[in-house]
């Protein structure tokens, strides 16, 4: 069976189409300003040349129109006919307290994403745009909802539950729902199959870090503890994002700077983070480059950062009494080598020993903790898609 | 010589006399409702019945004139004259970036602490009050300021900036600062003393557990991270403060609950916490009784409780890589033996193991970890007016 994958936000949709018989991309695409003049299809076929189309596309239903088109031509294609399609797999952010797995999506399902709106106002809506433009469009096939949240639901009260009034998760669901749990859950999985230690055994810490950055606590395949939060501000360092502060700087600030509602989300959410700090970039290779030619706010930025990081590893060895190992993954994990060695730096005491020769790779599964080091170290590419690809694939074989 | 220790709140003082030449107290007491009908005055002489005096009092200059009399009275007094009192010292909660260390006040200290009425608008502008009485009424001798603040300013800046737009710092000194900085110290010479150890060599993570609760990581002295942030809100959940939360619900509750900005300092500040989620009170006794009397709510908050401090040990033993002892101290630190118990429960992995049976002490100086734990656990009575009294007789000798 194909499965496509879908990720749809806002003004774009990212797709996958994967062969379930050995798991293998046929190819992946990206359509960018959708219902925006410009909008652009990028097409890359697996062993065939990339194609881009420029095609004005006022809504998510042409633009899914677009990508079966496209998955379908007879020279850059991927399948024959749309019915070679199995099944469609999407990406949805929030699945709020109701779905600690993947499910086919039905009536109450839409309802339950919609009911998520007000938790997720950026991320529910558009996702559940691709999913009545693929169901418009592919009426016969399963349509899979596969959430960031799910993975985060076996956290206990003590770690979701926040000090707060009771009213507020009873009234408004306040509550640490977690992100990133699509890859939080792959690379742990792979993690117990590189350690060769049954998944049920293992305690894992997990670093996604990207733009966006969280870290989970795992044991034995069960999410202890994860840094995100009610929404995906709280936690480590990110690009644009604060994470971790005095929530009484939130009321200050808004008062100083005299800012509403939804331009305090903007400050903490967009104008924060690395961006904030460094005043160079969200992006943390510019960041690195910057603070080696001697930028001090640059160096500043990374320092919070690592400490940041740090403090969380601490953090989630004592919630789990120890663990197996740190997953490093996402586009800083997988990559930055640099920086997965200030993380790693001066952690003898907890039992993490980094083989900073070792640790000189960019993108490939591999362990680069020293040969006495208690706590291994592995870096492993995350794969979201193939994720949801599997859960689709289980739910409709 | 003989020192006046003074702490003035909105609407109270509290004092001590200390004799420096032995470190004993002569005498402390509580004038409440300064300001408000039904001003009540109790004083404890040492060795001497205590004494409540009810009387109006317009003002601090009225309380602390009430004060004089009664430390002065024939009958229940603990000097002839006040000529006996060398110095007075006073706790100020904040001194902002400006001092690192206890001062004699001038009009430069006294325009210091003015310039942070705007971070600190609850605490500074009353310490000032009761400067100003003291000065008004005692003009012939020394009187020091000893900030909360002050012992935390060795940290790094990587552990007190936010990863917020910087100009937050610049323009508006956003920054951690850290409180309950006097008994933080205190604890952690004392800890230094009890292991028999150079304090410069020892690293201490030091548990202030009352109402407001805080922790600090201390390295050789010098705080390397504190868990109170720019106000002390952040952190530890308390009586009435949430502690950490997601920062993005701050503006999601206040635009739900309809909260200007002094609504919800009230709210994260006084109606969170331990009594937010119990629903049953801020004092642990109450929580720690409903509890075992089947409420869950009560048993979730002192879950909570449980699993952010540990948290926060696992956060410091990273940020030190590893550490000598932990302290208990304050109210719930010194007395709250079951507490203790819970929070050190799993964590072997980082060499930290209690013995239950030592463990079961209130308020006394003892070293409760088992023989063969790594970390020592030490419960220390804090004595923050012995601080104040030491560095007001160090600056005036």
């Amino acid at each position: 069976m194909k499965i496509l994958v879908v990720n749809a936000g806002s003004s774009s949709i990212k797709y996958q189409v994967v062969d379930m018989t050995d798991e293998s991309l046929l190819a992946k695409g990206l359509v960018d300003r959708v219902g925006i003049p410009g909008t652009t299809l990028e097409h890359e076929p697996v062993g065939k040349d990339e194609v881009v189309i420029k095609k004005d596309l006022p809504d998510h239903t042409e633009g899914m129109k677009l990508v079966l088109e496209v998955l379908t031509n007879e020279e850059y294609g991927v399948v024959k006919s749309m019915d070679e399609i199995g099944a469609v797999g999407h990406r949805v952010v929030h699945g709020g307290e109701d779905f600690s797995e993947s499910v086919i999506i039905d009536d109450n399902v839409v309802k339950a994403i919609r009911d998520c709106f007000d938790i997720a106002p950026l991320h529910n809506p558009p996702n559940l745009m691709g999913i009545e433009a693929c169901q418009n469009l592919m009426p016969n096939v399963n349509h899979v909802a596969v959430f960031d949240t799910a993975f985060h639901q076996t956290m206990e009260p003590e770690n979701y539950m926040y000090a707060l009034p009771y009213e507020a998760y009873e009234k408004f669901k306040v509550r640490r729902y977690g992100f990133h749990g699509t890859s939080h859950k792959y690379v742990a999985d792979r993690a117990a199959s590189m350690l060769g230690k049954p998944y049920e055994d293992c305690k894992v810490i997990t670093l996604h870090l990207g733009n966006g950055a969280s870290m989970a606590a795992i044991d034995g395949g069960n999410v202890v503890d994860t840094s995100m939060g009610f929404t995906p501000l709280q936690g480590l360092v990110m690009g644009t994002r604060s994470g971790d502060i005095d929530p009484a700087i939130v009321f200050f600030l808004m008062e100083k700077l005299g800012l509403d509602f939804s331009e305090a989300n903007n400050y903490f959410n967009k104008k924060s983070g690395m961006l904030g700090v460094s005043g160079v970039s969200n992006d943390l290779r510019d960041i690195l480059e910057a603070a080696s030619s001697g930028n001090e706010r640059a160096q500043l930025a990374l320092d919070i950062y690592y400490n940041r990081v740090k403090s969380y590893i601490g953090s989630y060895m004592a919630k789990l009494n120890g663990c197996d190992c740190l997953v490093f993954t996402a586009g800083v994990g997988e990559n930055g080598y640099d920086i997965r060695e200030n993380i790693c730096k001066d952690l003898e005491f907890l039992g993490i020993k980094m083989d900073t020769e070792k640790n000189k790779v960019r993108g490939k599964e591999v362990d680069v903790a020293t040969e006495d080091s208690k706590v291994r170290i592995l870096v492993i590419p995350t794969n979201e898609e193939l994720v949801i690809a599997r859960d689709t694939y289980n739910l409709s074989k």
